[in-house]
């Protein structure tokens, strides 16, 4: 069974980042969660990234708003590949984050999700996986069809509004 | 040798695109570069995208800019992980192409970078790549003991010129 | 009676939507109402697009927010004019869906209206088919006039209500 | 053969708007193209916009920067479709002109193309008047496909280049 | 007693532009209230900039939001001054309002205030009414003496709630 | 003779507040001229601000950049209507110096042009003055006249490139 | 015990400007607060600033929306430290607030923390003064090793969530 | 004589970052400067924030472009104030790099001065440094002095251009 780590700068980020956490598992991907801010406890930081990948982890995924450095700051210790999620805060709609998390320089990317992109970051990691472990391509295939189906569902539904 | 696709929305793209081939091929890691629109090649879009996994593809890099839907795309018809890279365009600074790309709706991530972020567009897909090919982690571990030399390097010409 | 497609991205752009289609109902113009995603159900946008003039349909409206491609994809593969409407979601105001529509590159327009700009997108369409048919322009031009009185109308209660 | 005005609000946006001529006579649709300014000769603007559709014109472009009033105020008057396109400025990267003239009030709606999307607002006359003249319809057909061609074109260039 | 008029593009502006009206009644300015909308009623805006110096019309406030053309229309017909008065509509939080508003062209300026900024519009007016009418400038004063002492007072406040 | 001062933050602003001086001189409106920092040199701006009035100034222009107050601090301390010109620096392209030019608070407006709208500063003061001084009005409509036939010239021109 | 002053620009401000206190108490530097406009009470601002420094005040903290010139203004008169906290107002999401602080002209630096970052202004003031107290420097390594703490606790706690 | 660094990410920053080593040395502050990059070199930067205090460093200016970790990398390691200073690099004129410093979290400030204010940034060190060091406070009085005069002196050339 693979494992990720999900990292997330607060605990106020985790109404965003449970969501990520519920698809992970639904893919039967063993998720490492843990609140570990880049500013308040970078030592924390510092050492979780250094041991990630001899911990096992295979993919982290980053999630903070603002200045939101966590993620940058894991891809700069680490070789994993890591994924940041931007957290809207309360002002900038969100942009902050994007931006902070995105603009990485050369030599170190995140790959960036949608602000507040919690399924997409989970998802990321799955297709991330995939590329290793056969079953998971499947299942993220399987996902694809069923989201498909709901769409054709919807779209039936709207016909049906529509006739009426 | 694992094999990813670059594939850029116009051929103007390149003078971006050409640092991404360049460090993907210091990796060695085979590329199939393609100009294919989303836009005004939209059945070769479809049929590249299709057909990438079983031609062997591992992963998909699409650069694309202004109304930037190539990487969107392309990641709503390939199950494998795709890398969208923003090309700044002659207007907004490179702001429509990032929001094109990274704002992915729930279903269909997309895995951005930085807005011209060539070199960081390879540099991640060597990262994914490395979860399953082990001799890539390592390539990309002593990639970033380089660009450490290189800052320490620097660290040292400027305090040579402080010192004059 | 003129026929035009509608194709929202999501069954939530609906509350959007639903007056864009009570505004074309209004002019007698026949509505095919679509949820059709361009990300999770590529195959069927495409066949929609590809089918959509030999089916009868003049002209259609894409709905659509975050990286909305909708539009853009739809125009990639018509040859009709598509309308594109830019829905607001829960970050970025709007702007990132704005972006993604209007900013197309050459070869591909699409005809952008206001962010929800619903009735606005209904009332292009109109205007498009009024190039044919005499009577939408008789129509809307009876609506402007209705516009207007209503304006006229404001103004009085306006000057009523300073007048006391 | 259709006819179409194109009204810029000043003669520097002509350095933009000659590629809107351009392919407007590649498609063989009569131009009548006008500067007039919205603020500087508003009766005039009146004048054109109230006479337009009487005066054999079918659909009217709108070229401005900044303030970008000049298409809503021509869409205001004359029952004619307006297609807006917004000319960057020597400030703020053409965001001023965009918003100025897509974001119309409900009523009154103008077509909005990519910021110095001149091509583009050509190509979208086109489109709306292929409702009423098939052959347009046709000759828009084919520019898509020489566009595809040339797509196809430069892949194989870069194909060559990277087998080099 | 001077008179001036405001103009406002709809009615739903009301709830801004009645703290306009308030203070400029506080300063016994005669106003001319009217709902017109440049765009649905471009006669009438056209009609009444005319003729609204001859009319005995001092200064001109218009007050509109999104593709806020109001003022800049106004402007362009009418000698007078004319104040800008950008009100915030249901996206881009007022930026399309006053960008639409304040960057016009050369030759016709808008006096413009910020967005939303409904007592300033007519403490503008009342400041420039007052170049010409002395017992405005003294009122203007005493108004800003009235308010440094609101400042003091709140201070004050401010202290002895300190102090507790 | 009409009297009034223009105030720029520093000189490197004279570049685009000659502009203003040469349209005023045209008008043969008398402007005193000053370089005055509201930060390097906040007590003459005080000062001069405080005296303003009674040595005969009716307007100030006040032009600046980046964190542009020296309008606003003009503002709170003279009664006279202030003119605000934002001058574009070198980063941020001026929206920084509008949005801290134009969004004062209750009781202090500042009068906003456009982002480097040199010409049309002068031109607003001129309007402003025009409200006591006919002769003003007389010669802005007449400027406004000369304004229309360059534009109905430029159409001229337009319309014989594009007869050949 | 160290003294600081916190000046703001209008009393609507307290609710941000509170926390500020608390955390700065909470450290026992002795707080100076004062509702000073720098534009109704330009002479307060100016007298306040002039005396800062004789009357003990070691660093000032303005706060300010909109246009905000308070933190600016201050720090002109003043050689004194100046930090500016910027408040969210009710349009553009505090970003007119934050440019307006931060952009300031080459002689004239603030020290700007986030939009609404009260507590931030507060733990920067203590930073600044710890440079001559070492006590205070103690009290903030204390209170980040707390941040820290709390950072651990709230680990746990997610990590308890998760294993249920 | 008192004693801070200058860490910059990398050394394209150098070109900005010049102007702060210059200003600080006119003030004869003694400066540590280097090259480490928070993501290329984080041990190094981790080690350096780490042991700053104790190596006599009184205040760290950190000096980054696009997602602009440093200073806040450095602000969370290190008890020490932390000046940022945004570079403007290639993309997004420096709003990248202004957001990513100044929307720090709770309980980790930085010190932001304009995007490429390097003198700026030197000068809020020397303003810092003055509340323990009287003779600094002296020096930056003086220092505004002669800013005062300049702006006199040029205002005096403006006065005499306007003579002639």
């Amino acid at each position: 069974m693979p494992r990720i780590a999900i990292v997330m700068g607060s605990d106020t980020d985790y109404q965003v980042v449970k969501e990520t956490i519920t698809i992970l598992r639904k893919f039967e991907v063993e998720v490492d969660v843990r609140v570990i801010s880049a500013h308040r406890t970078p030592e924390l930081a510092f050492e979780y990234a250094k041991n990630a990948e001899k911990d096992g982890i295979e993919l982290i995924i980053g999630a903070a708003g603002k200045a939101a450095h966590l993620p940058g700051v894991l891809a700069g210790i680490s070789p994993l590949p890591v994924i940041g999620l931007p957290i809207k805060s309360s002002t900038m709609d969100g942009l902050d984050s994007l931006l902070s998390i995105v603009q990485m320089p050369v030599g170190v990317p995140v790959a960036t999700v949608a602000i507040n992109g919690s399924v997409n970051a989970g998802l990321l990691a799955v297709q991330v996986l995939s590329v290793k472990y056969p079953h998971l391509r499947d299942a993220y295939r399987k996902y694809k069809t069923e989201l498909a189906d709901q769409v054709v569902e919807k779209n039936k539904n709207v016909q049906e509004m529509m006739a009426e």
